[in-house]
């Protein structure tokens, strides 16, 4: 996608050196961080200078690949690289795609563990192969759910599932940068989604970016612009799906999920198959993580003179509860739009993608 | 209600000066604020250091004393009056109490125009017998609606619909207040209520002074906590309500009222008969505010500094949406608790209470 007018991933590779959109900055400045051995991309990840589920898999792949490239040769070899996993590994608890990359990017070196220069080229082609395959699949999201956004359609989104979530592209916004490119002239009602505030701070900025008008609303504003009819088409992402189609996203989306059914608006989740979670019968299975009350009792921002200031906006030794995640029963659910088809939320249609369709 | 454990009101007249809490300055510091003239009063409800329905109309009728006892006597002493009363009405657009407050006063005081110290005594006589009948109104709502609320019953509230919005009790909270002397353990969890934020600022600040135990919680969060069975009621206030029942109040109401109906959880609206606009029909005819966009933009707060700060948390040149209020149809809503009764949302429950039961 376009920063400025030039095309960027959310993370790459230059020679070395891994490169990243230092998300810790936006919206207030676009800055690239360089990292330029693999534990300072480790700590980038740890950090959520660069987070998303995608986009964390990729640079844990570029990650691997700095490993397997500053190995030692001879015995150190393979016991460096083998580190090198664990430390990756241990960046952030949750993110499926964090293993599947390091795991991938381990498995493809491993048999060339007694050639190190076919294994440091191998282990760059397997970090790349792993971002195009994110970026293809986005792509591949968009072309699909295009279909659902009529000319002017008007879409609201919660959290972000655009690019800077992934390689390239994204997921729930995927098709409305398809949607732009085809000449379709969409409209995104941006959630603030608080706690964190990605709606506000990544999704605006970057739709800002491709030129995609845009409004953003208090999360609260949502069931009201439904009922007044200005919301044709819900689209978010998805943290996890389970096999009879239930899924697990950014608190706040099952209220999203309910007002659209309420209203008869189309609610749909997007997401690469990878996110599919075949073992897990339904979202009662599904942990839901209670992270901290700094997130809830406090707001990051931009002061007036330009510093990044945290403020407190509740009362001292306020208790709260926050529940990351919350889960949307399947039947909320018109389509899930993976990269290879769009099925509806029921164990066969969960059952057909897993397959291949 | 109380302060570190002293008795207070939301606003109050001590001699020929007006004192109220400064909501500004709520949760960080407690401040009193000392309003010397009535030029100060009006100046303290335009800035909303003062603010919520109740309390805007009893602080214009304390402002309206002050005007009548500063007045000078002979010829200048009705035109000062109608000049104040000018000044406090143009203060606030929309709340009715403020209105109500200031011709109360006025009317109180006309037929007295050639006794001026007859007249001085009656201004803050009939100021004070609003204030009064202001606590009244919201200690009865407390009283029948405590009815709603089981031992250990978990409340959840939107917005500050508390005694910080009147002049005592409130109309929300007051409930939740009368089943705490009766030895009921609530449980209230509080909206923070994005974009002002007065759930966090105020409602959880409230809460605390009065031992109520509570949880904030970010308002998308709301619906997770429903649907994991964690909510036993909602009360909110109201802003108006039509004479079919229909309730406007601050934006994210409407959805609170749709995922309680898609719960099982009662949804009650308190507010006093004096909310009731018997002249318009259905909620389609309450204009909703569209207010600016820096409340969305920015959130204010408290640096580790001990400074207020208004920090940014959108892209530059960001568009926003912001209802400030939305229409919830009587039909999500169980309950209309008032002064004078409890009644249904119904054309006929809002023509019973009207009619004095």
């Amino acid at each position: 996608m376009r920063v400025n007018g030039t095309h960027y991933r959310t993370v790459w590779m230059e020679g070395t050196v891994v490169k990243a959109i230092d998300q810790h900055r936006l919206p207030h400045r676009f800055e690239v961080a360089t990292l330029p051995t693999y534990r300072d991309t480790a700590e980038a990840i740890r950090s959520m200078l660069t987070r998303g589920a995608g986009a964390i898999g990729v640079t844990a792949g570029f990650g691997m690949a700095q490993a397997v490239l500053s190995a030692p040769t001879g015995e150190a070899f393979w016991p460096w690289i083998e580190e090198a996993a664990t430390v990756l590994r241990a960046t952030r608890p949750t993110a499926q795609n964090l293993f599947y990359a390091v795991d991938r990017v381990v498995a493809a070196v491993k048999p060339l563990v007694d050639r190190p220069e076919a294994a440091r080229r191998k282990a760059v082609e397997e970090a790349q192969a792993i971002a195009d395959e994110d970026a293809a699949a986005g792509e591949r999201i968009g072309q699909i759910g295009e279909s659902l956004i009529p000319d002017r359609g008007r879409v609201l989104t919660h959290c972000n599932a655009g690019w800077l979530a992934f390689a390239d592209w994204g997921t729930a916004l995927a098709p409305v940068y398809v949607a732009m490119r085809k000449g379709k002239r969409p409209f995104v009602y941006v959630d603030e989604t608080r706690p964190r505030g990605q709606g506000a701070k990544l999704t605006a900025w970057e739709l800002a970016q491709e030129g995609v008008p845009h409004a953003l609303i208090a999360d609260v504003a949502a069931g009201s612009l439904m009922r007044r009819g200005e919301v044709d088409l819900v689209i978010v992402g998805a943290d996890r799906i389970a096999a009879n189609g239930d899924v697990a996203n950014k608190i706040g989306t099952f209220s999203l999920a309910v007002l659209a059914k309420t209203h008869g608006i189309p609610f749909c989740v997007a997401a690469p198959c990878s996110t599919i979670d075949p073992n897990c019968p339904s979202g009662d299975h599904i942990p839901i993580e209670e992270r901290n009350a700094e997130e809830v009792l406090t707001v990051t921002g931009l002061a007036g003179d330009g510093r990044e200031v945290t403020v407190r906006i509740a009362p001292p030794g306020c208790q709260v509860r926050n529940p990351a995640f919350d889960v949307t029963p399947a039947t909320y659910i018109q389509d899930i739009i993976t990269e290879r088809g769009m099925v509806p939320a029921t164990v066969n249609g969960i059952r057909r993608v897993c397959a291949g369709l």
